[in-house]
């Protein structure tokens, strides 16, 4: 009797799944944005899908992955792009999104299991007047648990900064794998233990976050002159503390015709600013508009963007939501229609970010187009740019990233499923040190983390 | 008859006071803040006192004070600290305060009456699940016109700005002093033509604000070795987007022995900082806090804190609302126990800060205790200071600007009661023209706005 046999036998009762369709399916998630990550992680697949439908299923099946060394997967909502989802060592995949009730929301503050999506997290919050603070593109497929265990910022990030800043999340639930599972709470810095540790430090099974009281979200699209004249357009807009805002996203001409059902709004050969305002100030809006020469081409009202967003809207036509062309979505739309194209993560740090973006737009203007999220970052406006590249070969990704650096941009690698060169720093809270307590038998996607087991080894010497 | 005797016949009807005691005190702000403005504007005092119930019966003061061409001062609750609501030219003091209904609220934006007193538009917000972005210190005693005519900043300006910037004011309506009064709705930046000008630039009747999704504000008093060690907390929590914040308040330890109420929660020679929270995040901003090796000595939850500014609180004893002891509330405190105490308004600039405040901490340690207001201006952290003066002399006080400018300190002269003087640039909205527009005939505190129809002469040539 196989490990695997043994393993399923424990888990009689629970939702399990083996028919190749299901486990390919849920084995995947959206890796191969990167030409460098597809043939590495094409074809790697789970032997077997678990989905809990509460915390004691899932503890019945941390504790027989631990009691028979089976490798498990943790996946929310498979959005990731760096095969966070991708079992890299097979064994069980476990589907996360049936553990998704609110635990509780109070004013400023709610908790969720970790596998609630985050589209439903906001229906929720809806009525009480709240909302989450930021959600990436993917909000429609996300989970909270895997934002915080793979993602990184998104709308809302224009004024509440990112998923890691002191403050962002209050709270994770976290199950060990062992034969025994426990459950460990972690707290204030405590959470960057597990925080974008790719689902490899236990089971992030609760997350609590502060919510933001909400407003009417209002959309524009707007097209400008440039590249510049837009970028400056979205600095101001940052730099208005005055004015509620959720998404300030800046687009370069080139990106025009991959956006198609943006089309109507869109012109040939020019810049375009896509936004999210407090519907009360949009009329000011203008006023920063018209100072930077912008045409307003969409408007849409934050009722109808709601019900848009929350899929109740009935009237037809229409773009989704316009956060769902933003952040890596852009990419994605690109990808449809240009299988060459891919991306590339950069951050334009305060204060010389525009001279930065300007000087970066001119260097790499061959092969990468630019779109700017405007983000806040400890206290500072600062912009993060998942530009598309026109994919040649890996080794240009590299020169890219490396010329960039040299510039003052700051690259992280999103070409890369190991953890350890993702470029995240987390010299404050050691992450392998935690798995070593979460993870004792390193079953947590084996191959994301390395180097833990030979620290763990230097540590006992 | 005299042109008051004319105008007493026009106001039949409307509530009138002439007896000394009450035109006294209607003809007094908190000018004597400055022993400079004090001699200045001592016994300046108006004719009589008018209390319009409504525009109508306003209507009817302003076009009787222009047929008979008295002056009128307008008047809200009388909290400005240069003479704002000092009749210069005796006159009418136009007291707006029962001009105060809500226009509208809906979400993410409120219209009163000017005359509507700040405390009671939060009460009247607070079913809504809205509030004043940010209000005076004296938010018990300031109305929204007032605030707008000549205020500037307070709690709530850590996270929205200030008064004058774009988007903070969506709208006002002013009404004209004319035989023929008429209604001027200004919108967007045309508002900067009345805003800050001291209520002489035609009659605010109307104010429209955006208002913020209201958090649970807890508070906090935190002590520190130093004020460079308080200094750099303020900045640090400023810096921190994650965590929702209404006042960051940071005071030199010379400033404890002038806080009685707070006596038990304050320690001598130790620094402190004055701290409003969103009470879901206290717990985060603690980890903050033991960063900086501060001692939280005073914790007051939200629902407390709310009741005790609203006056709803049963319990006795414990401070007032803590946002009472920080802007130019301090000032206050310390002149009751010390008369030879005044103040100075100075800005420290972003990125320096810092720096400049521990400059100007040295430089000018003999006379000058600082308290450190944070703020958020065009989307950076910086820091307004409105420091206790041991009072000397006039040349002090201007020596002290002249070498803190110097230092690339910003310093706003708050010791004239002449508008032109106060260090708040107009460029853009030239407030001159709008007063040959609102005010033709020059009735409004007339000595208030110097050169406008020098000016208005040179147009005109």
């Amino acid at each position: 009797m196989s490990a695997l046999d043994r393993l399923r036998a424990d888990l009689a009762g629970i939702a399990l799944a083996e028919d190749a369709a299901t486990v390919r399916m849920a084995s995947r998630d959206f890796f191969w944005f990167s030409p460098v990550l597809k043939p590495e992680l094409e074809g790697k697949v789970a032997d077997l899908v678990a989905t809990p439908a509460d915390k004691d299923e899932l503890r019945r099946i941390a504790a027989a992955c631990a009691r028979h060394r089976v490798p498990l997967v943790i996946r929310g909502g498979g959005t990731g792009n760096y095969g966070q989802a991708v079992p890299l060592a097979g064994g069980v995949v476990v589907d996360m999104r049936q553990m998704n009730r609110m635990v509780f929301a109070k004013p400023g503050g709610a908790r969720f299991e970790a596998g609630a999506n985050m589209l439903d997290i906001d229906k929720l919050l809806d009525p009480h007047g709240q909302e989450l603070r930021f959600h990436p593109s993917t909000r429609a497929q996300a989970t909270i648990g895997g934002f915080v265990a793979g993602g990184a910022a998104g709308a809302g990030s224009c004024t509440w900064g990112q998923i890691d800043n002191l403050g962002a999340v209050t709270a994770l639930e976290v199950m060990t794998v062992e034969a025994e599972p426990r459950l460990i709470e972690l707290r204030g810095r405590e959470i960057l233990k597990v925080m974008h540790a790719y689902g490899v430090n236990g089971i992030i099974t609760e997350v609590e976050v502060p919510t933001a009281p909400a407003h009417d979200w209002a959309e524009r699209i707007v097209t400008f002159d440039s590249l510049t004249a837009a970028a400056r357009f979205g600095q101001a807009f940052m730099e208005c503390d005055g004015i509620a805002k959720k998404l300030v996203s800046v687009h370069d001409p080139r990106i025009v015709p991959y956006l198609k059902r943006l089309a109507p709004y869109l012109q040939e050969g020019r810049a375009f600013a896509i936004l999210m305002v407090s519907e009360p100030q949009a009329d000011t809006l203008d006023l920063l508009i018209a100072d930077h020469k912008g045409e307003v081409t969409f408007r849409r009202g934050a009722a109808e963007a709601k019900a848009v967003a929350f899929g109740t809207h009935k009237g037809r036509g229409g773009p989704g939501p316009l956060y769902e062309y933003t952040w890596n979505h852009t990419t994605l739309h690109a990808l449809k229609m240009d299988p060459s194209i891919t991306y590339l993560q950069l951050r334009f740090p305060a204060p010389n970010n525009l001279a930065l973006v300007e000087w970066a737009a001119k260097e790499f203007e061959e092969d990468v187009y630019f779109h700017l999220e405007f983000q806040r970052r400890e206290g500072k406006v600062i912009t993060s740019s998942l530009p598309l590249v026109k994919y040649t070969t890996q080794a240009r990704l590299e020169e890219i990233m490396a010329r960039a650096a040299e510039g003052g941009v700051q690259p992280s690698n999103a070409h890369t499923f190991v953890l350890n060169n993702a470029g995240w720093k987390r010299i404050d809270a050691p992450q392998p040190e935690f798995k070593r307590l979460a993870d004792p038998h390193g079953l947590m996607n084996p191959g994301k983390l390395l180097g833990w087991e030979a620290e763990a080894q230097q540590a006992a010497e």
